[in-house]
């Protein structure tokens, strides 16, 4: 079966199973009650809760299933990439970074619970991530070995090299960005890193081969690239209601964006471009990987 | 071997050489030069070689001697705990936090970074710390098993209802605790957590039995408590050269100490009864865990 084949899978029927799945996870992890301090919990469920699409739990789940795994192996892994992508949101949302006041039609964290309690919130969901991957049952199926292995990849998409790096180099350029290679640059790191890492740690954790892993990494690539250009996209032409915040916030804060940087109509074949090649990755794979294909098609189309 | 042969270790030249060891360590992990973004890693490194005492990273080697194992075995656990502590004082200082100027003498990293940039060394070093515990050779040395038990301990001290929110219930009080109870959560959480873990992860790694680590889980608490009112006590009694920030400044800011709530000679006395109590835990280990011994005692009469 080819990436054809493939497109059998309903992405949208995919995403809401397996992002139902890790909020059940997510909500017995950081229950409403029981565990302490309460006001700790209570925050970082605020944001953990607010109507995410759990696009990153959902690649892990796909990705370990397009090595023939049961999801529902990786699942605490699933869970750790939403706690660090929710973090991030948190932290990038901060009076000292983006300052942004509102997010998914909300008010921000620190807006509601202010600037230190926002900031503990997030770390302490990073800190989550990371006690999650220690799951004793994951590691008893994936195997030990396997999850330490996890944790080194996710700590390094997410880390200094990373989804955080990215982060530095994209407030210290302020939008004036010196060109396509730089803002590239900002958003494999940024965005990008944590999106391949996501399908990728689902298929090392469904035990996939070497040879699998490539494919995985490499549509992963590929996919987070066309992620990254449509967002860029919906923030322009997006309304306030699909956003969850104003339209054109990317323009008005002057963010160096592909729209910004190469027009709207070549970001939109950038973006289909990299989905092709997302889904060209997945011919070496037994199966096809026919949810990542769903996946990497709903990622181009999405209109929120 | 009791703990009074135990005090044959030398406190200062122990914590010295495995300080040392840690630093190196540190060094490899985040270098100066080779890791990109080259902002980002000096921005971590600002934090990393400011000073620190590395007292997390010595009773973690100590806590893996007690069960009789080669440090050198921990000694990436050992930079996590010191990755750990110190993103929790870049943090801690922030404006929207503790709002200090100076740590250990120079001007804290926001001061010279900017907030943004300190937040963000925060979380790569927070990152960071759980990929040094996936390091492989521990994991080959140490065992699979073991290490990912250890990257969920240190999760749970360094999480939302350890370290993390113990610093919201302190920053919430304000000042303002209840009564000793409610100071001895906040320490427990805040500090506690974190010193205890340390001796723990040392002797998990170093392949402890279940009554060795009952013994150091013990030490831990009592030698943890013990640190933090001494630290209160310097806060008031120290000079700004020994604090590298200006004395009293818990009083000016209002906060809630074992001073401030049971007066200085009483903290005294808690102080020497809680390194009792940690000297006394030691009993059960075979070698009497010698250089916890001395580092307990460091820790009581420490002038900085």
């Amino acid at each position: 079966m080819g990436p054809d084949a493939a497109s059998a899978v309903d992405a949208g029927a995919y995403l809401e199973r397996w992002a139902a799945r890790a909020e059940e996870e997510l909500g017995r992890r950081v229950p409403e009650r029981g565990a302490e301090p309460a006001e700790m919990y209570r925050i970082m469920r605020y944001s953990l809760f607010a109507g995410g699409k759990r696009l990153r739990p959902v690649l892990c789940a796909a990705g370990a299933e397009a090595v023939g795994a049961d999801p529902e192996i990786v699942l605490p892994a699933a869970c750790a990439l939403e706690c660090i992508h929710t973090y991030s949101l948190v932290h990038d949302d901060l009076p000292a970074m983006d300052d942004d006041d509102l997010r998914r039609g909300v008010p921000t964290s620190h807006k509601v619970h202010g600037e230190g309690a926002a900031i503990l919130a997030g770390d302490g969901l990073l800190t989550l991530a990371f006690g999650l991957m220690a799951d004793g049952e994951m590691a008893r199926r994936a195997g030990p070995e396997r999850v330490i292995e996890g944790v080194r990849m996710l700590a390094g998409a997410a880390g200094a090299s990373g989804m955080v790096g990215g982060q530095l180099l994209d407030i210290r350029a302020g939008g004036k960005v010196s060109g396509p290679r730089e803002l590239e640059e900002i958003h494999r790191r940024k965005t990008g890193a944590m999106i391949r890492c996501s399908v990728c740690l689902g298929g090392l954790l469904g035990g996939g081969s070497q040879e699998a892993m490539a494919a995985l990494a490499r549509y992963g690539e590929r996919a987070g690239l066309a992620f990254q250009i449509v967002d860029d996209i919906l923030n322009v032409e997006g309304s306030p209601e699909q956003l969850g915040k104003a339209a054109g916030s990317d323009a008005a804060h002057g963010k160096a964006t592909y729209p910004a940087l190469h027009g709207l109509e070549a970001s939109k074949r950038l973006a289909r471009e990299a989905c092709e090649e997302a889904l060209a990755a997945l011919s070496p794979l037994p199966g096809g990987g026919p949810a990542l294909a769903a996946l990497a098609r709903f990622i181009v189309l999405r209109r929120s």
